[in-house]
């Protein structure tokens, strides 16, 4: 897709109405505008900004090969149905060559297209500044801007980076199968902190109990999340079986969250991680511009290396003289 | 381990002259000040830095249940049989959690124990400031500065996050297992981008052929580093068979290193992201002490999420303030 840019004000006014009434085109165009940390990035994201805070962030995660894309393509089915609108955000931290696999499992929910209540996005690549949880943190905000209910986001492995991108969700789903074995046993525990709902899939295979059990077992350990008790749903999402009931355990982690300002809470949460991020990147890029150019870092890096320069003096140094 | 801290320069000279001369205290104690970024966690790195860069540092990835672990045991043995002296740092990213469980591996490591040769340390906690990758390099600087030869640093998945801290060794091992399914076909992608050599363990398994084949496969597709084609060791680490094998391997990739100043460049990369990194943490630590307060950020952050600021306008607004 070519990258023709609104680059005035009235025009980028024009577009996010334009995106604001359902263009597929303009949404996708401002999608990859943020993705690509665009000169224009802040600006749409600005413009999208009144239109957020509405939608529920769904965060999907689990061991790859657990069946999340089946159960994501299950779960807008449900929700399409129901007449609620639904963006799916499919992100791939591993690496940019795995973007083709995302989209070979999406290609069965193009049967969608031509709905405008429903957009895909799959998003490989991590941008240059700022790491993907922000990046997809951005891209949800846009997708949210065009109206969305419901905003999946779904990743493919359970790693620190889809850590730090579920936790940018409402609602976290974590997906377990049974079979996986001792190697688990690992990710079961940084996986443990953050689930507020337990999916065990492919439930129709032997140990779906078993499963269950040892996520009963590891939240005895656990600290609970406030006095949400995380439900534990056994799906086949093959079948489509289990999912009403997984809907159910979303809708009433929603209306728990809603009650006592927790909502609210969560929202303080991720704009205080936010900002600090947005931040943190911004200073940079303005000391990368007009504090420490390429050439006196290359210097730096080269006196460091031969150990003429210690780094731990050197940063504290090139810090003074930004902020002075 | 109470932490009763040298707060005078002369005290962390004597205290960094205990650690050079093999006490195995003095060393956990630098550690944990790294580990921690205590107040003097600069002053240790610094003192520690003229004594770093000579020693090789071999990251070792792969998914959970690869043998890792046994893998990094043997090698350690194989190196301390030959008077050289190992350093061994195991990073979880995923969980505080799992600390437990990786020390639970080392056991058998501690055999090991009164071999001042030898250093094991787990690391669980991720720092405050800066990641997990950013502890983990300088704690491997403090390990280094006391002697040791080799630094062995093996993380427990293969996530995003383990993936930039092995970025940081001069080597690159990634262990695989026959009979991991379709599964990992994800995780070998991320993978072959940083693996300098392969290792497919339990090769006494069905389909260790056919995994040397699938790398073999995907190496053709990849970019090369340089002209280094990485190799396939098969081993049977419980038995310590192909250990020989792999540490012919490093060694060769050693050698490759520092002919034409390849070296030279991997460090040269090492220390330009560094530099970058601790500008960006120092930055956000001065601009938190001196520039936004706490009361000030968290009054932001409510009006952002009731919608009465723009976060978009408000951080380059922040931004400008700081550096003016």
């Amino acid at each position: 897709m070519t990258q023709t840019l609104p680059s005035e004000k009235p025009q980028i006014l024009s577009f996010i109405d334009r995106l604001r009434s359902g263009d597929v085109r303009a949404l996708a165009r401002a999608v990859s505008l943020v993705e690509n940390d665009a000169p224009l990035a802040a600006e749409v994201l600005s413009e999208c900004f009144p239109f957020t805070g509405r939608a529920l962030r769904i965060g999907i995660t689990g061991s790859p090969g657990a069946g999340k894309s089946t159960i994501v393509d299950k779960l807008a089915r449900h929700y399409r149905a129901s007449g609620i609108s639904v963006g799916v955000i499919a992100v791939d931290p591993t690496s940019a060559f795995t973007g083709g696999a995302i989209l070979g499992d999406r290609i069965r929910m193009q049967e969608n297209l031509g709905d405008t209540g429903f957009y895909v996005r799959s998003m490989a690549t991590r941008g240059a500044l700022g790491g993907l949880a922000r990046t997809t943190a951005d891209v949800a905000s846009v997708i949210e801007a065009s109206g969305k209910d419901v905003i999946l986001i779904e990743t493919v492995g359970v790693g620190q980076d889809e850590i730090d991108i579920v936790r940018l969700a409402d609602v976290t789903v974590v997906v377990l199968v049974p079979g996986m074995g001792d190697d688990v046993q690992s990710l079961k525990a940084g996986v443990m902190e953050i689930g507020d709902i337990f999916v065990v899939n492919k439930a129709d295979r032997e140990g779906a109990d078993r499963v269950e059990k040892e996520v009963r077992a590891m939240q005895s350990l656990a600290t609970q999340h406030g006095d949400w008790i995380s439900p534990v749903v056994k799906t086949v999402a093959s079948t489509g079986e289990g999912i009403d009931r997984l809907t159910e355990a979303i809708a009433q982690m929603k209306e728990w969250l809603e009650s006592e300002g927790r909502m609210e809470s969560r929202r303080r949460r991720y704009w205080r991680e936010r900002i600090l991020e947005m931040m943190r990147q911004s200073l940079m890029r303005q000391v990368r511009e007009h504090g420490l150019s390429d050439a006196e870092l290359e210097a730096h890096v080269e006196r460091v290396v031969s150990k003429e320069e210690d780094p731990y003096k050197l940063v504290p140094e090139l810090v003074t003289r930004v902020l002075r």
